[in-house]
């Protein structure tokens, strides 16, 4: 088992993907997996993945494959979503609301407990932890609650400020649903959704 | 300049990044780059940037860095966007309606010419090409029309379901939202956007 540091990050990105298709996989009413299965599930090699899962110690024994839950505890424990963290949402227009009322992160260890939004219109709307809050108190809202997961879903012209403000808050993983690139200290980390770019990547094959 | 074929998946997915990067840079007001520049943006290093660059030809001279405008022609040449794809959006829940009202698409290449949904409800709501279709109808709809991409915005459990209608009726590019990983034939193309996992990806890293 190596040390955290020496863990390449497109290791971990590969992760969450594990997790993800070991949840299917239970859903479906099994209970053991092998490298093999997950691979072709997903499409990586099966010496990728008991190279990556390798990392982390032995989870399963050559010839039986892998006791789906506890592989899967064992990934939410090194993800650390064993837990729940508290985020807030930035932006309360079409993809903000979406966000706030997605039905697929409480059961996923992330609960949504702030919305904000600078237009008068929307403030005040909504109930409960979604009910849109003034930006200007969005900087004291995380600092308060110790927050340190947020959504980005506003215009590319104003992300930065935001993410600045949110970063001098406490702040320290965004990710960011605005069309621009975010400049954040080292210690914070940013992943982007940009739907257009998934879709550029897919239309390289198209006839 | 090598063939098509021996481009690495990877080198294609890091693209639309440098695209989008570029395409700061002109808002900006900025005409010309270097990879120095790109790759500090990007978190990339330089090298691999020309490396990827290189691919696909000579894009910039030793010492005078790129001209933004022509590298960007030459990426959306490559990519194949530069020109305008016609897409469905299946699912009109909150994330569908966000989508089939996202403004960033039209400027990049995009356009939704039809959103589908099974819900009676639903069905009929909106205007133009946005009104909502019944899903019904969806197969016959990209079929006649040679729609080659779709965004699904629907409950894992029937997304394997309406996947493999639209692959029927002559998708090849879809956009996933649904938490699940889909069954598509090799030519088919899929990208996921599962923010959980992103968000899975970030919490790694916090204390």
């Amino acid at each position: 088992m190596t040390s955290v540091s020496e863990i390449p990050d497109i290791v971990i990105g590969r992760l969450p993907l594990y997790l993800r298709a070991l949840n299917q996989l239970v859903s479906q009413g099994q209970t053991i997996t092998s490298s093999h299965e997950l691979g072709q599930q997903l499409g990586i090699s099966s010496a990728q993945i008991r190279k990556d899962l390798s990392h982390f110690g032995e989870f399963g024994k050559q010839g039986t494959g892998y006791q789906i839950n506890h592989l899967m505890a064992q990934l939410k424990q090194i993800l650390q979503v064993n837990r729940e963290w508290s985020m807030v949402v930035v932006g309360a227009g079409d993809l903000g609301r979406a966000l706030a009322h997605y039905g697929g992160f409480v059961e996923r260890g992330f609960r949504v407990v702030g919305v904000f939004d600078n237009d008068p219109s929307k403030i005040g709307t909504g109930s409960g932890d979604l009910k849109v809050r003034n930006i200007n108190d969005m900087n004291d809202f995380v600092r308060e609650r110790a927050i340190k997961i947020a959504m980005l879903a506003v215009p590319g012209k104003v992300a930065q400020a935001i993410c600045d403000s949110l970063v001098d808050g406490g702040v320290r993983a965004i990710l960011n649903y605005a069309p621009i690139t975010l400049s954040v200290p080292e210690n914070v980390h940013v992943q982007y959704i940009d739907p257009v770019m998934h879709l550029q990547r897919m239309t390289y094959y198209l006839d």
